[in-house]
């Protein structure tokens, strides 16, 4: 990690005095405009702030977000474009909502654009109309899920979306979504540089994984596990209800294993959590099947938490080829979990009743819980901020709980993921009891030797 | 339907005189106890009683539910069984809670036994220990979903369980379940009977489908349409996500539509109900393939709500011979809707997205909600009411919102469904505007043509 | 009661044919229009069945509610207004929505108008706009509680009232409201016969104390004990949180105490239920403080409901004379009770803890549960039926689990209150355990005697 | 803030070895126990950092949570008791249930014993039963709110609780509780040092108010603000719900106002917000009635959330000298508010209707929503891991997400408060568009002239 890739990138300052709580009278609450030391430590344990101090290191630091005293863009004359990507996730209708709300009565600003279905609204050739949005359109979307301006998956050709910008005038984009649309974001930036356009281009970070490179806690989340929390107690209900019930439950999680972790910390009746960060065997003396078989033994019955990317390696090439049964025609790991513990416990004539639960879309179109609204009316209000000071190319984020403004390409290089030697897997396997690690010593063994 | 097939069988009277109420002050408010001429008529039409009036005939009449003044059984004598069998239905272990509570509290019986995974824990050779069930025990039971006492599937050796009763003394038995477990209830009746003894067999109805007949509602259904209710409503939130969105709800029915019925009428946001009672073509003119795409093209989305048992005769052997593709695998209606869907869209170049979702667990698996926690309380009090004064071979049922005894048989001769000529699915056909028949007049064409 | 009060008046047929389901395919299902024979029984007893067999009389009827084969209003030609009055009460929206989308979807009316803030909108001199009423104004309403038409109590000048409806051309008047308002609506219509005018008045009751007359159920009811549940439990947690905890909670129930009676039989966790139908004494070997000091001895805690109708006779004017503290200044029954609680128990010395609830507009402003939603959806749709066929100063009711039709004033002579001495007070009393009356043998004695 | 304060004192090391994970196999993932400078920076600002290079001074840091290698307690001698004490607050349960669980299966100690009724239940006068905590005891008291041991406000005499710990052998003590219980235990330890025992008092700060001194976030908070976010959106639709609507929500917060500043963020439908931290006057030109005035003239609706310890300055002996209409009984701010919005508007002859809504009992006994399940689980883990490495007089907290260890000392000499300066305020201000300040220029003005 390099300073340097933390600087935010910037249109330029109009010296455009901001509208908020400029002339405040004496003695009312002051608050401190954002000034440019304002900056937030990566690191913030003590042993970090010795090493800097001996070694003379200016540590790494991310750009506080937060209302600036000067604007880049004047109020009257700035025309705003919302567009939101990728697949559904609690917490977008409050996004829009807190932008429409914060540009609106906070900056004046009444000209704001909604293009529809993703960057697809942004060419015209789709024919998607463009929605004017209001104060009092956006009134009451935050009481339900989904996104009121529509969504698609995929790339757009980007100049075709700056011409849209540059026909429709449009001064500052906020484009809502996961790694895919700010890799678009940033792409449109680029686009907007070439053209030497003062547009700017702010990425809300979008992913129900909470799986954004340096960003804490993306909106949506939170409600995720709180969901998964309840579907953990009925799939406890179903494994408790039978003789050596089984209950497996997939949930999302395609790089990491976060909802996963938090949902089975927050009910605590988890007894295996299966995420893509660890790998796993099935057979063998330390395979999770072996593991399992004991745990009903023992128990009478199981609760089984698996991320959607957990055991990708079960479907490399080789490992099908190598595997007995020949035909996985499933490369969805809870379908096949659920395939391998039947096969194998029919097989050893246990007496058992497995139920598999996918809960999937229903956690995705819900509607976001306080906690997540919260957050996501400070980051829409944060992402105004920083865009109407000028900023460009960058997201909102948040790190030891306050708000930041990182550049794009610092959160879209790699993604977050659980550290098996951290603190958080430590405290899976205290909240589980299950094995530290389900792997054979002398290698993987997944597949089920005849 | 005969009037004698609705008279509750007896073990007689012993005149034990009910606890309940015996000495109320003179000015108490008093309840007027069950007397023999207390029923509910089947027909409460005014024609049907001008009919009745015309033939002479006597209507049609359920006996009525309540506390008896004489019982058959001695509280401080009585030993009571209690037994869950068949899938997880919401209220399972408030009913448990409630005849604990009853015939504690309110009939001063302190023996109370739960039998573990349903008939099997009358069965010796399974080795499931016997349960002693206290109101403490019980306490806070009701907060959660699933059964604590357990349950399993299948029939068991009748005349094993009426041992087991008689070498645990067991005087009333309470088995709670569906249709399978009622006539296995009838069957260990049978057996009680030929072997003279006094013990009493009564069935608490659960259906989740709410299929039974005669029976008006039965529990845990409404907590399952008011599930569906949200998820239907988090269907819609993924159809309006996307351009021509389709969001496809398989809800539970295998031989009914009610869930499918009334969360639909809840929530008035579904497009199609798919149901057991109504076939569909898939193509042709009239199939509902036509019609989605027509819908799609006017309103760029749909919701599809379709009960597991809709379209089985996709399944049929001759349909399937017929089919084009040839091999369908799985005889779920809800992927083989998926696979229809996206097979023929795609066909025809449509720009669609399909969102799949199958609750099933998570609804059968939830706790309760007020009425119907409200209802399986009453439910149990009026069972051990009807236990106590000596009733067998019957179960509580309701009719016109009152609660009602019914003879098993009576109950299991057939199912309840949905009439397409009746209200019910009318008023579906208000609330959707799907076409009356989505069937081809010339016949089945459910199969695709090449 | 007599059958000539329950014929509906009707504004005549024009022999309008309905354009629901005209023509169907031969081999599509057929509703059945409602019939002049189409009645229900009130009392659905087999005794009373015999009874007007053998006296011949007619046994009182109601008028079955469903769709027209003719209709009195020509749907192009037709102008609806929709007014909301009184308090709040879940379901609200539900029923705005539901007639808006039945009125335009399946009879083609587009013209509604709602009046804004009850009856008030209909006088000019409060000078509120109408609002212009379309399915995709009301399209997401039902989300939440409240009226989006605003509301308000009391009466309005009937002459001026009407002559809105004729200078704005109403049609059809939906009036939404309680007692006060029927009344309302009656005089209204009453007016319109003076002029003779062909409009249709149409109520729809509701009260959320569900104590309508000869109405089983009224929308918002269920949801309200639903909410009263949760509470009831949070009660219980504060009961047992502390040493002799005492929980009192105050529910809704003017005159009636049938939110409390469900609440209470729901979640099973009360101990006293004070409904306005049983008076209860404070003070004396009978009384409700001795029995709850008991309680307290033997449990150490005790959930209290109370309806705030209850106990209004501590505050007649004699009771309140011989009260020894001489100045009571709150009339209002949950804080009477816990003052005269703390009263006794701290000058007994009594080590205790009371804590007082009073969630009021929380349940009257939350938005309707599903039963309730699929309630409303039904009582609109059977609403604009009846209106549509001309039938006037009428309400939508419902009668053994069927939805009716009943003239305004059968409704509005009394209130529906708990029996005594009926099967619901019973449940309560074998539900929370408490005595059957506390009240002293030789008469009230309700104050404290020093 | 000297960093002196932020020592945690210890009861030594006895080397017994953790029994966490100490034999993985070599290519289990290990975690690094914690080690004696896993610090955590207090300053994690770039700003911070510099100054302390600069001036050469070491920055303030506090303890890392987490496992130690060496304990203090030998698992098979150690002896625990648990004590809940003040007020309810969603997620007791769960911490009592999450300590049982890791003293448990974790560290392998089976004797937990609860106090029952706070501190209470370790005077032996007071004649409470100590309970025997297991796992299967405590399973599922996480799903309900309030605490199973009860609780009681109030000191206990230090003396005879030391007692009672040498009396029944605990080597670890578990106060859960707010400001006081953390004062009585740190007075327990004070004894226990004077008697040179070597008893563990560990603190698990409660405060549903998150108010306690560098503790960034308290257990029950969130759930707190997730529920009053629901209130006030039903409190929004009484407002609407008629004409000049007013309601006014009491939210807790006696010396802050977090749960109303939160809420009013997630909810983003709060016009204004009156807290402990911010004086306004109720009359005069800059006045806060004055300000509603205007709102209802310009909107026709406002929500109020007022924090229970705001507007104390009403109460002052000389400001209530002043007041006008001479007697004030109600030092309730709500009360006070509603009465004296009710009597300036009804002067003013405006037209208007309030609803007021107490919550309180209703939010503190709910259980715990799921990130706040989550965090007492972690929470109750990290006490564990600090207690049975011999930490004493401490409290768990956390700082920038992470969990800390404190000195009970450094947590109760003041408490958190919103800063009027700060980024929580000037949001809440961006949310509600409340004016900055609601004081009247030449001095407070809260007693209307007359």
């Amino acid at each position: 990690m390099k300073q340097e890739d933390f600087y935010v990138k910037t249109l330029g300052s109009n010296n455009v005095k901001s509208p908020l709580l400029q002339t405040p009278r004496a003695d009312s609450p002051t608050y401190r405009f954002i000034t440019e030391t304002d900056r937030i430590l990566y690191d913030n344990s003590l042993d970090g702030h010795k090493k800097c101090k001996e070694t003379g290191e200016e540590p790494i630091s991310f750009e506080k977000a937060g209302p600036h005293d000067n604007l880049f863009f004047e109020p009257a004359k700035t025309k705003v474009g919302i567009v939101t990507c990728g697949g559904l996730c609690p917490g977008l209708n409050n996004v829009i909502r807190s932008l429409v709300n914060q540009l609106n009565y906070r900056y004046g600003i009444s000209r704001i654009l909604g293009f529809q279905y993703g960057y697809e609204g942004m060419i015209s050739k789709y024919n998607h109309s463009v929605v004017e949005l209001t104060p009092k359109m956006v009134d009451t979307i935050h009481l339900f899920g989904g996104t009121i301006l529509g969504s698609s998956r995929g790339d757009q050709d980007v100049s075709q979306m700056v011409d849209t910008l540059e026909i429709m005038n449009i001064n500052i984009l906020f484009c809502i979504g996961g790694d895919g649309t700010l890799r678009g974001a940033h792409a449109i930036h680029e686009e907007i540089e070439k053209r030497k356009l003062k547009i700017s281009v702010a990425g809300i970070p979008k992913t129900i994984d909470n799986d954004i490179n340096l960003i804490e806690k993306s909106f949506g989340f939170e409600t995720a596990f709180t969901i998964a929390n309840d579907f953990i107690r009925f799939a406890h209900n179903e494994a408790q209800g039978a003789y050596n019930g089984i209950a497996l439950l997939k949930l999302m999680g395609r790089d990491s294993g976060f909802i996963a972790a938090y949902a089975t910390l927050s009910i605590q009746e988890v007894n295996y959590v299966l995420i893509p960060e660890m790998k796993f065997d099935l057979y063998g003396p330390y395979g999770f099947l072996k593991s399992l078989q004991k745990r009903l033994e023992e128990r009478h019955h199981a609760v089984i938490v698996v991320a959607e990317g957990a055991g990708q390696h079960f479907f490399d090439e080789e490992t099908l080829k190598k595997d007995a049964s020949g035909n996985i025609k499933n490369k969805d790991i809870g379908m096949y979990l659920k395939e391998k513990i039947n096969e194998e416990f029919k097989a050893k004539d246990l007496s058992f009743s497995l139920k598999y639960i996918d809960p999937s879309y229903i956690i995705r179109s819900a509607p976001a819980n306080a906690n997540d609204s919260k957050f996501c009316s400070l980051l829409a209000q944060n992402a105004v901020h920083a865009a109407m000071a000028g900023r460009t190319d960058f997201v909102v984020g948040n790190w030891s709980d306050q708000f930041t403004v990182l550049p794009i390409p610092a959160t879209i290089t790699k993604r977050k993921k659980i550290d098996p030697n951290g603190e958080l897997w430590w405290n899976i396997m205290e909240a589980t009891g299950q094995p530290s690690r389900m792997v054979n010593p002398e290698g993987f063994e997944s597949i089920k030797k005849e």
